[in-house]
């Protein structure tokens, strides 16, 4: 072969090593507290180097060494127990931030998304954008507080929003909230926190959400369809999110043919509707009629679902995915409409996917917001191919 | 660091090994033929080891050394000139074919997509479906014979038909062909040539021509549209080609709403069409007129184009491309429409791509098909991933 150890280049044993130091923590973080020896089994190295690597990431503020409280809790052995380390998630906090048309929403998590603190504001479609932004900033500061921290210390900071962001987080376009158009809200908030920030669009938000903790785990290929008085999607692609060139990807339903600008006035011009009802009132208003057997408005939930469908067939036709979601104000009422979406799907499509409503929660879009910022988190601090991973400890930012 | 060359798990020098000889393989197919000095510079790797990479990849027959006379043309220097290696791509043959409606056409290209063999033949949309994998069999056969080779000694053939084709390379559902539904392709193939075999849709393979040899070099998002009789698209997302969870995706056409099926028939219906005439050539007919200023002929085209527009809107705003490109029977007289799809677009995209014409010629598919081939070569030789990349020289099935 004519090669001997001597002949590597000076920089990859330091690589290789981060490689290791990686793949320590990438065990722990998924298998939880370890004993040393089966992390040695698990990555293939030997006890000593795994020794010497868990003493280096302990000392970066990485891993943390269990408490012997903590392993009184777990351990059964007789007589002294075997060390065990687990990754240290609370050596940074994030939080995802859902700037939403009735409420703005503020979720702090460890870096495992555990969720440390929460805060929700009611706001009014009509609110003006820089009042909009001052309440969202106040939501943050009230999760951040409930965790004991505030934005100024987080790691990263993941924004949702309507309408369609470019790459740089300012609102391209949006047609649900007046006067959001051209507003910069990572400048916005870059200028508020002393960390990153990106925004992301709330219908791809609600989607990484569902990839993450809904029926959308271990899906290569999902279609999410957030449906609302407005109707977005967040489509998957091979794991990962389908965003196009300039960040204007899945607005399918801007197109007249989709159906969707059209769908929901079969719901908002059903009478006894208020006025300044949310989208999940109306919605949850109409089908408890037609659940009661009201013929209006079992009819108004056929054309609504007849006018989604046509977007949500063009979807499927395009992506072939392996699953549809459907989430949004409507997911609720799935029972009602599941059932007449599949049979409209089932005329036009060449292959059917299968098709569930989301089991989201209010915290949806936020908690998508936080997976936005654990993935740029991830990408710094725990890839192999990042500038810089793992930071040595006087840069952890805590 | 407590690690030395010493305590590298046995299997990594061999892996390391093979990552360089990889990357030499690399380095001279991008460059073409390359003294070893350069070499060294381009991979950073020593004088000495570089000579023992060349070595062994002459004696495994990845590379040749120039002989003195293509040397001679080369060199200027005096004296005994520089060794210089280029990459063997004739160590192998692959094969491209495109089993059409009207016609069915095989490539035969070394390692480097060079052409060897071609052959056309001729064909009815009503040929039974027996008849024309036989006749795409002689096709293939006649361009191996102009090549050297035959089919049994490929390395890999690449197939292009329309419809759906599931995984296995098998017909899903075709709607131009009678009877083409549910012919298993690959099987067929498999059976007659001594190579593995992939099936890709004719549309897709066109796309894939178009990102190798046509207007999609470089570009990362690309929409292509495959405008004849029917229909087709190729939807490059992140530089790779989408296919879907079953391989279905991209069929939007099949969607009444996107008006696919309804374009062509502005152009059949046109007084003058010949019953058996082509694609190209009913549309070269109806195109030919309108530029000559037939006022029926300016509406049948404006009618097929807005109709075409549909989809690619629908398209567009899903994927939010950098490029959609027209190809198929209709590209060549993009001057007399690709104004007004740009202007349809307009009306309905939030951010409006660049819309090109592809410069296609009637090899587009069936290269295309040789770049599946390519592809799947380049996977099972090139890569470090492959369970077994540069199979040793007995292996390399010359």
């Amino acid at each position: 072969m004519g090669e001997t150890g001597a002949s590597w280049p000076g920089q990859e044993p330091v690589l290789l090593r981060r490689i290791r130091l990686l793949s320590v923590i990438e065990a722990l973080r998924e298998a939880g507290p370890t004993p040393l020896t089966v992390l040695a089994t698990q990555t293939g190295l030997s006890r000593p180097i795994i020794q010497s690597l868990a003493d280096e990431l302990v000392e970066m503020g990485w891993l943390s060494a269990l408490t012997p409280e903590e392993l009184g809790a777990s351990g059964r052995t007789v007589g002294r127990p075997a060390r065990r380390f687990r990754f240290h998630a609370e050596a940074g906090l994030v939080a995802g931030l859902d700037i939403g048309a009735h409420a703005v929403t503020g979720l702090v998590t460890d870096l495992d998304g555990a969720v440390r603190g929460r805060a929700r504001l009611s706001i009014s479609p009509a609110t003006a954008p820089a009042e909009r932004l001052d309440l969202a900033h106040a939501a943050l500061t009230e999760a951040c507080a409930a965790a004991g921290t505030e934005p100024t210390r987080l790691w990263q900071l993941g924004v949702a929003s309507t309408g369609v962001i470019d790459h740089d987080g300012r609102v391209m376009l949006s047609v649900a909230l007046p006067g959001w158009t051209g507003v910069d809200i990572a400048g916005t908030f870059a200028a508020k926190v002393g960390c990153p920030v990106i925004v992301e669009n709330d219908g791809r938000a609600a989607a990484l959400a569902e990839q993450w903790r809904g029926m959308g785990r271990g899906v290569e290929d999902m279609v999410y369809v957030h449906a609302g008085l407005r109707t977005g999607t967040g489509i998957i692609v091979g794991g990962r999110m389908l965003r196009g060139h300039s960040g204007a990807a899945g607005e399918i339903g801007a197109l007249p043919a989709a159906g969707w600008a059209e769908a929901p006035m079969h719901l908002l011009h059903f009478p006894g509707i208020e006025p300044d009802a949310r989208p999940e009132q109306i919605a949850e208003f109409v089908f408890s009629r037609a659940r009661a057997g009201d013929e209006g408005a079992l009819a108004a939930t056929q054309r609504y679902i007849r006018a989604l469908s046509g977007g949500i067939a063009a979807l499927v036709l395009t992506f072939d995915p392996e699953l549809v979601v459907v989430g949004g104000g409507i997911s609720r009422s799935a029972d009602l409409f599941l059932g007449q979406l599949v049979a409209e799907l089932e005329r036009v499509c060449v292959r059917m996917p299968k098709v569930v409503a989301s089991p989201l929660d209010a915290e949806w879009v936020a908690l998508g917001a936080v997976r936005v910022a654990l993935d740029a988190v991830q990408q710094r601090y725990f890839s192999a191919t990042a500038p810089d991973p793992l930071a040595r400890p006087g840069q952890i930012p805590v």
